[in-house]
């Protein structure tokens, strides 16, 4: 089994006591076993853990005080997923959904799927249902953005996206999601780290509920489906900040990596399997 | 105790099969005993219930056919409230927040807290902390915005009233959510029946998170706050519709009701006790 | 040559004393010959005319009192357009447009180009230029956008009506003049009297620059191009308001027309060619 | 009398042929005289001139190849600006506005005066009528916002500003003439070069029709009244960018300067005069 080393490296300037809390640990789950995980914080000040939200994203919370902090996370992880034949995996009729799964159909922060329902309807109601569907957003989507770090910022929406066809990779993630939840597929954006991404940087994808579980989709197409290391998931990119903030720092240097132990890894960004965590 | 009558009678005029998701049943827990209740559906049709998202909304699923139906739903509620001195209730600073209510920190659809931190931060900041400071955002909402139905629709956000300076109860909730959470403090949605309110509906109000427990603010002041009885919560309008529908149907007829067994009831929409729910 | 009639009806209730600016009186000009033109008020008070803007729209101004007042618009006018060959019709070079249309480029309060510019650009870069692009760019707004009164107000502007893929003629006429813009060729929005419209009422419609001269297009295909009576034009609605209101009144009636005066009036919606009023 | 000398010194890299507009050369009216004029582009290619929109603002058109240019401006200024007693200066009222003043209150792109309406009759309706409400209304911008380079962009709106509660000169003067026009006075946007300004650059600012004439306002409070020197109006910044692009070229390299000839130059950013161009 294939192994994934991840983990980042952040230099912060802080100015006066200020609060940090960071959701970089990756998700304990049965999809993800971690091995020699550690986080550790130079000055040493103690730190607290906890688990927020309905699915439970580890978050790390430091009392920081005017100084300089060198924050280094590392973990060993490997890879469970479920691979499927994608032509056999179905959707859900709404109907039937698990409760669960009922709040990724709701509009959110950066998932305006009550403005666009017209819109995606026209466009992708017709097309033939499941994963093929899906799948099809997820295309369109890459085909309908220009990948320029600048144009957007923390506060761009999907229907922003949409108009301006262009963003990043959580601009690409929100708008899948937004057009998803359009059409009656639950879908909510996962945080992580992704083998073979360039520039190496934390990575934002998605997740669609079919025929009974999360599926992994990349509508930047950057990093292989079965490279992606999930840190957290929930309705977009607001549940699962990597840091924030409040008072006053600076983060001065950060790097982040993600790298298979394999050297026939086996990781392709072009693969065309179904990849999914539940 | 005093007991509250709470109720809907709906009719629905069903073009072809629909799926009907409806959030009308009062919330079970330890604050509001429930006696009585019941759910008709006339034809009679089979229906489910379940408990959704992370606060547990109770949801009840109807397959319709093309007809009409009437739905009603009647439950009689004693609250359980506790009632505190306003300047006895303290802000929870963020880094002790339980990690359960972190997640009512974040922007959400239809309050974008993300706009408007640094509005609310230069009105608000320097407020006195705790209770009072809820209290003001409240009274600030409810002293900026003209209470006009028609002036806004199912996708109007915090930011749209804060500059139209207009709106109804699901307006004034989420500009007072919005606000909170810009200045740390968590907060959310309620949907539920009131006594008192003229027009009898439905209501929306906010709960915001002092001192260890969930508070109730009703920034219309349409209604007591010891006679508000609670459906569900989360983190805007979004989570709580009281109708959602997968088809084509409309609401023909809707009477909703709220009215309180007790003739010297105590409900009086100006008391200034802090009432809160956990 | 044919006449047409126009005109309106309009009765207001005033509440307290109030000035009233119409903009209904029919434009003068070499395309638009006017008979009979007659503008009455009852009670009778007195009222001012002037030609407002760069495009010299008639405007009516009334200083009302607390009472009901009819105000009645009667025209009879004669069009005298160009009709061309729409393959004859080249596009214009951004670097040989007249300076006065330089106007039409930049974006306008509903009109928002410098967010559609890349949207409009991989929809509509490649096609054909001169008259077909701007006829396809018609075709493709009234595909896209169902004619729906009441999906928008008087503050919806095209980027909003593009995602939510509906409205009425001021809207069908702020998306086109939007994606004319963002492929450089000058755009304007005209409201006037239409033949043929039903229900009866104002209509908006489009001018775009073409070969030297201003070239009609009706996205709604709702009223036929030589049946298009101009009020007046500007970048957008908020510079052709029918009427616009200081003080307190209310419209309680309204009723346009637009007849023709000839049986045979070789008005026809389909019609495919090039009308010019410029 | 003292003169200004202002200019701008371009260094552009152009990729492929590329149409230029610039509007960077003075306005020419009674209240600015020009001596010395000169623009000069290197390597030396044709330029036209023309006058453009309402308000006649000079453009320069370009059309340029793969190449590097420098393009010069220089002019020596001398301003003859009225100056008032601001207790003297009143409010026109809105049906004794000269026809040419009326498209300033209409909404535009950046100043959104139809979402802003009631906000600004709130805040300011009571205030005391004439140049005290005007001057009231750019302090409040003033010290509504914070003044700071990059926190928007150059589709930044009005409303934006106003709830983010930051901006540049640009913003300022958006926000300022919004609100201008919410409470009925004309107001548009000025272009020019401003003495003191720190760092040097383009500057825009405000002017508000008031008594007969244009009253000059800098919400920035960044450079003096009578220190401005214009370079056109229009209804917003759409109206009268610097400089504006068809092709793909690279601004390499800014200089803008505007200095008095005076040593004492009597150039006070405080001083409380009324100041008008026409």
């Amino acid at each position: 089994m294939t192994q994934i080393e991840v983990g980042c490296n952040l230099d912060y300037e802080v100015r006066r006591e200020t609060l940090l809390q960071l959701q970089i640990a990756v998700a304990r789950d049965n999809f993800q076993q971690i091995f020699n995980e550690s986080l550790l914080i130079n000055p040493n000040v103690d730190f607290t853990g906890a688990l927020v939200g309905p699915e439970s994203v580890r978050l790390n919370q430091f009392t920081l005080q005017a100084e300089n902090y060198n924050i280094q996370y590392r973990a060993t992880v490997e890879l469970l997923p479920d691979i499927d034949q994608p032509t056999e995996v179905r959707e859900t009729p709404i109907g039937r959904l698990p409760p669960e799964t009922l709040t990724y159909l709701n509009p959110s922060r950066y998932c305006e799927s009550d403005l666009l329902s017209r819109f995606a309807f026209e466009k992708f109601g017709n097309w033939q249902r499941g994963y093929a569907k899906v799948q099809g957003i997820c295309d369109w989507v890459n085909d309908h953005l220009d990948y320029e770090p600048g144009s957007t910022n923390g506060t761009t929406t999907a229907s922003e996206v949409l108009l301006q066809c262009s963003g990043v990779c959580r601009d690409y993630a929100h708008l899948m999601i937004t057009l998803c939840r359009c059409v009656g597929i639950p879908a909510r954006y996962v945080s992580g780290y992704a083998v073979n991404l360039q520039p190496p940087d934390f990575h934002g994808f998605v997740e669609a509920f079919l025929d009974g579980q999360w599926y992994l989709f990349d509508p930047t197409r950057l990093a292989p489906l079965n490279g992606l290391v999930r840190i957290g998931c929930g309705r977009d990119a607001a549940d699962v900040a990597f840091a924030t903030i409040y008072g006053d720092m600076r983060l001065s240097h950060k790097e982040v990596w993600a790298n298979s132990t394999d050297v026939n890894n086996g990781f392709q960004n072009g693969s065309s399997d179904a990849v999914s965590t539940a």
